[in-house]
């Protein structure tokens, strides 16, 4: 087991109705809070009443600021930070998916600090302070609710980068399954694909010695597998909804790969993909991962046999892992397919013809390589990308 | 899956030569230590030197308190709050197992406080500040690391009591196997019957819904029943005891009862028997969890059957649960007499003859019931008890 630092300090508050609790936790930043949102659909939405209901109701006064788009952009964070500043905001309150919690991270590490925000995501620079936010969840998927790192795309040259730090925590995050009920099924299963993805990253690692935690990544995934097709067929299954949510921030923060180094070349790849396509990242990461695994495979076939066997149940054949490695992994791509994604770039839009170029810009034009469980080239991506074709 | 607050910001620095970073993270918490351990043994050891080091190194000051018993005793606790005090201490370093880091918690609440500290124990009180706790924990077992929770024993009446409250978790815990491979044998058995009991009490639940935290809590025994004879047999074995020691700190950090309500009445039980007899606390667990399954498998013999399958790979009887969920329980008594434990009352010296004392106790005189997945009488108890002899 490699050593390790873990830290999470943010509080969840988990079930039904929770949003209503929001005025009770934000009084504790200051009295003003800047409501940060994508599409204004929320605006007219009943439980967006109940949350500036219970605002209003502790004293707090809120200003807001809508528009966050999927890869959220740079420009908007700094029009945040500037709001935040001339009005003495106390609070930056996320309400919505990953994009919108990143965007709302950007601007609270923004605040405090003199330089241009757009340091911590080049790694300039490091945060050490923040604004505190707060996360009302509507989307499970990226986990960005309960995690240290945010991700921003500069639109100077889109560049999708990301920005790590403890700082960078949310001080509360409100957890509602029911908020879910209403969301198109194409992103239910983008969210699910994205929770997979996250659990799939860490499991596969050079790390020795990582038995408790290979454990307790086969054991969510069993449990994401299992609560899917629920949440698709039967929208408003409370339990499978938690299951899914609780799922997706546990997937991602930080426990599931403490004494362990996970992947994260998949990750990479697919931020290429839809930083040139403007794809869901979920849909990415369903078809990049099959192709990922099958590339990689032999370089430790017992992992991958592994997980078949305690993920999909096959049964181990110790003479042939190779079968059991291809087997588990053609499960999680009929996983996927049930849930209405595809598993091929020209399903989600993307032809061979700018492989290269992607290819190229997440290896740095071929001068640097990617993963940790395996260090893939340019030359790999490429090959990866054809596999996904 | 029910409703929840999920909390914890204990910082956890794990791996090997940790305890040289205790200056670095005390020196966070003001200029003097209070020193708080048991035996004098740790006096002399070589680990406690490099900690003095580190803590010298940083400019700290450091106070010794010593002489914490296992079911630590209020006495103590008054005497550490009146010397931090006095003192002007800004941290209270705990080093050793559960009843040194309960001491060094009910300390850090008690200073603030302006009434009795044991006013926190019996419920008159809820802690809401605390002088500053750290940890370098030595005994795998309790969790007590990294959870919200305090036993103390007042010597007035030997009553033993807890108190949970967010102010008493640990600011950080260090976390070095190493310091855990000289351990004696019996110690480390009685650990890791204490860390399968907290994942067990957390598994009996009527809640519903709870098939993600049921996956991560049966991952959790699996890793530690894999991991256990080998720490027993190659006590240098550093990834087998960091999966036992970071599997302890996650059995009962929280994390795993989010959404669910778990039993605890094998505790209250254990809890009267190491009261009157002062046996260790572990070993009086892997006597009374047996018998406490065995008494109440019927209130839901599936969830024992699934136990029993999931964890020990017992082949699913569908039409005679009862087959598996007996077979689940033999193999804990097998796993634990493996150990060089005993699952009878006589094998850790005690005698039927005050059961009835004992049940009366944990019940108020069986005035009250115990135990949340089913309620148990003071009638029930003496079951148990006799159950176990």
């Amino acid at each position: 087991m490699d050593d390790f630092v873990f830290y999470n300090p943010t509080k969840i508050l988990f079930g039904r109705g929770t949003e209503n609790r929001v005025g009770a936790e934000a009084r504790n930043y200051g009295t003003k809070v800047l409501i940060h949102y994508g599409g204004n659909f929320i605006q007219g939405s009943a439980f967006y009443a109940r949350i500036r209901e219970s605002l209003e109701s502790a004293g707090l006064e809120s200003i807001e600021l809508a528009g966050v788009l999927p890869n959220p952009r740079l420009s908007l964070v700094r029009e945040g930070i500037k709001l935040c500043r001339e009005k003495g905001i106390g609070l930056v309150l996320a309400i919505g998916g990953g994009s919108t919690i990143d965007s709302a991270k950007a601007i609270g590490i923004g605040v405090p600090y003199d330089g241009d925000v757009w340091d911590f995501f080049t790694g300039t620079a490091v945060a050490t302070g923040s604004l505190p936010v707060g996360v009302i969840l509507t989307i499970p998927a990226t986990g960005s609710e309960a995690s240290n790192g945010s991700v921003i795309t500069n639109e100077q040259g889109w560049l999708k980068r990301a920005a790590m730090a403890d700082a960078i925590y949310p001080r509360f995050s409100i957890l509602n399954p029911e908020l879910a009920f209403s969301l198109p099924p194409y992103q239910v299963a983008c969210g699910i694909a994205d929770i997979c993805s996250h659990l799939l990253e860490r499991y596969f690692t050079n790390s020795v010695g990582v038995n408790l935690t290979d454990q307790l990544i086969e054991g969510a995934l069993r449990a994401v597998i299992r609560a899917a097709p629920t949440v698709l067929s039967h929208p408003t299954d409370y339990d499978s909804w938690a299951e899914i949510m609780w799922s997706g921030t546990i997937a991602h923060n930080g426990l599931l790969n403490t004494g362990r180094v996970g992947d994260w070349a998949s990750h990479d790849i697919e931020h290429e993909l839809s930083g040139i396509y403007d794809v869901a990242h979920g849909a990415g990461m369903a078809v990049v991962f099959p192709a990922w695994m099958k590339y990689v495979k032999n370089h430790d076939i017992l992992r991958f046999a592994q997980l078949a066997s305690r993920v999909w149940g096959i049964e181990q054949s110790l003479r042939d892992p190779e079968h059991d490695a291809l087997e588990g992994i053609a499960r999680f791509e009929a996983f996927w397919s049930s849930l209405g994604l595809s598993t091929r770039l020209p399903g989600i839009g993307i032809e061979a013809e700018r492989i290269d170029e992607m290819a190229a810009k997440c290896t740095r034009n071929g001068t640097s390589k990617i993963g940790n469980f395996v260090a893939l080239s340019k030359g790999d991506v490429v090959a990866i990308l054809r596999l996904a074709c």
